[in-house]
């Protein structure tokens, strides 16, 4: 039996006790068993089932030998840093759900990990209960990755389900998503696009095996999207997506999160609801896809339990997981080819055909005195500087 | 670098060469590197690029201290297990896409790697290219699996595929199948079902822990479905797909291989082409899903050289990857509840409604003189027995 110590009781850690309480039996035909030991938390919880195992202070955790994996899922990077830092040094392995602390310090702690034979795995921080990580770092380890394209937020997915379902515009859908807890009080981390952008740079980082920096990410969220943004979509059957993307390609790596209109017969069309799903396309194995709930309490802590059970089977070993400090610089995004979809004024669709190769097929009558074109594959520079010197140009969508 | 032989230098061998050979620089991210030193195959290859490591004896390769790792893709379950056996007893372990030496003596090999310090690994046996088994046996061991559904056939999924979107009948799907090489002149073990049905045994076994014998499932292919059949799901808004399933319930595993017709909302009916998914129903998790190329050389080569990095991380000891000797005894399938979809002349209607409980939607107009019904969910033999004892029934989809 392995003795374990989570951080933070909020909503995965009390998952986390919650999964490995209930489902012991599961876990112990996989590794030699999980016991919680400590649960660190600065409030009471009177009344808890797990109350006796609830403490203040850190030092009795990270100085009990007994404990050989803790399971961080306070959030943040400042004591998640310092408590994780300090259990790795002292030879225990950490499994957590932070990506906000794997994006930022990932590196230094995988390496701290190597260092003290023990591992820092991450497997719930990008895509919830999904197992994206271990697939590319255990699974896909023949493939040559050369792009990965991500719905890795269930809330915008939730609002754009919503819209294209219901016919709800983005503020009635967001309004929607709070009522139900899908979406915070303070939208902006998902709506703006910083979470999938957090979530693709871990994804990026663990390809490339260098550090790739969220900020560098191009960052496009969906609150700009109108209903008659969908109702084209519709009509060209077609679906709207928060995609969060890279792509390695000459040795760089391109890296953009933005709203997509893609093909219904694209596998990630099909992902609704707070639903998510990583498409990674490798040069051997072709397309695959995983798919699954990319949050909530109980799924997010099954993904830090399932890595407390790879520790628990590889007690003193490191298991290799992680990039190396060195900064990853990303392609221009300017150079990064795509077709777009484009709204234009009827009276200015001769300048625009004139200035930009369109496809064959439009799409009239969805919004009074404009059409819609599809372009050409073109890089992103080019078209954002053709567009600009243009007028009547209603709006555009990647492809 | 770790010293690999391939027995078979067929399709799937022939890839797993050109895959450790053109990703050596990917593969040396992940381990140590890969080298082919042997490729058995009782054939001359004149010309080929790795002619000189081609040999037609066995015994240089289990006697080879160096060979640490071997790639068996000959097929069968007569020279396959002779090989992998010896080869295990000799502490190299041992990667194979060889589902029926795995099916049927998956526990025993796994028993000889055990004894021996080395590993039996088979990601490639079920679902080519996608890691089903690695999410099964090293991801989801948080949970417990209440359910697998499985598209794990190209060949019928494509059948099916072509009798959707061209209005192809089975024969014609079939012989279009055959001409782009996704059938086999003799197609009996793919259309009857026999290739899924070994595939999901050998997933049930990996999660109940016990041998599920393939024979004991109830197998029913796709030879018999219509393009009527194909039309009323069409008018349901739902499809036909092949699905090898096992309900994992009180204690007992059901399972069964049929044709179902599956909402258009659930993630499989997206599922075109000659691709597989695999659809797992866990506690914690929920609903996720596996998608990618379940056949062709290079996504199954890819596959075993996954496994094959794992065996190079891991030398010297044993990956857990299997199930005991001991026999599962599978649940009466007649006690498995589901809905059904039932044709019904339109004379025997009122016959068919007062033994059957029926859904108020009903599927009128797609064939001359019968009526589409969905039933309640009730059980298999309740179903057979009812329906055995009525005129009028045309033919019955499960759902």
């Amino acid at each position: 039996m392995a003795e374990v110590a989570v951080l933070g009781y909020g909503t995965v850690g009390s998952g986390v006790v919650e999964v490995i309480e209930n489902n012991r039996d599961a876990i112990s035909k996989r590794c030699e068993g999980l016991h919680v030991k400590y649960i660190l938390d600065l409030r009471e919880f009177p009344g808890d089932p797990y109350e006796d195992r609830v403490i203040h202070e850190f030092d009795p955790i990270v100085n009990d030998p007994e404990i050989k994996i803790v399971c961080e899922t306070m959030g943040g990077a400042t004591f998640a840093y310092k408590y994780t830092k300090a259990c790795l040094e002292a030879g225990k392995s950490v499994c957590t759900s932070n990506k906000e602390l794997v994006e930022k310090y990932g590196a230094e702690l995988s390496r701290t990990a190597k260092e003290n034979n023990c591992s820092y795995l991450f497997e719930a921080s990008v895509g919830g209960g999904i197992p994206v990580i271990r697939t590319i770092n255990e699974a896909l380890t023949a493939e040559n990755i050369e792009s990965i394209c991500g719905i890795l937020n269930g809330t915008t997915n939730y609002i754009l389900h919503r819209m294209e379902t219901a016919g709800l515009d983005f503020d009635a859908a967001l309004k929607e998503a709070q009522e139900l807890g899908y979406a915070e009080k303070d939208p902006t981390a998902d709506i703006e696009g910083h979470d999938p952008c957090r979530k693709i740079a871990i994804l990026a980082s663990l390809v490339c095996g260098k550090k790739v920096d969220y900020e560098q990410i191009l960052m496009e969220g969906i609150k700009d999207l109108s209903i008659t943004d969908i109702k084209y979509a519709k009509a060209a059957d077609k679906s709207i997506k928060l995609i969060a993307k890279c792509e390695f390609k000459n040795g760089g790596c391109y890296s953009i999160v933005s709203p997509r209109m893609i093909d219904n017969s694209n596998p990630l069309a099909m992902v609704k609801d707070v639903f998510n799903a990583v498409l990674i396309h490798s040069d051997m194995l072709d397309d695959s896809m995983y798919y699954g709930r990319g949050a909530g309490k109980l799924a997010t802590a099954s993904a830090v339990v399932g890595d407390a059970v790879e520790c628990a089977n590889n007690i003193g070993k490191t298991i290799n997981c992680g990039w190396s400090e060195e900064k990853a610089v990303l392609s221009d995004i300017n150079e990064l080819e795509q077709s777009y979809f484009v709204r234009v004024k009827n009276e200015s669709i001769d300048a625009f055909k004139a200035a930009v190769k369109t496809k064959d097929r439009v799409i009239e009558g969805v919004a009074g005195g404009e059409t819609g074109f599809f372009t050409e594959s073109m890089a992103e520079g080019e078209f954002k500087k053709t567009i600009a010197a243009l007028n009547g140009v209603v709006g555009y969508i990647r492809m």
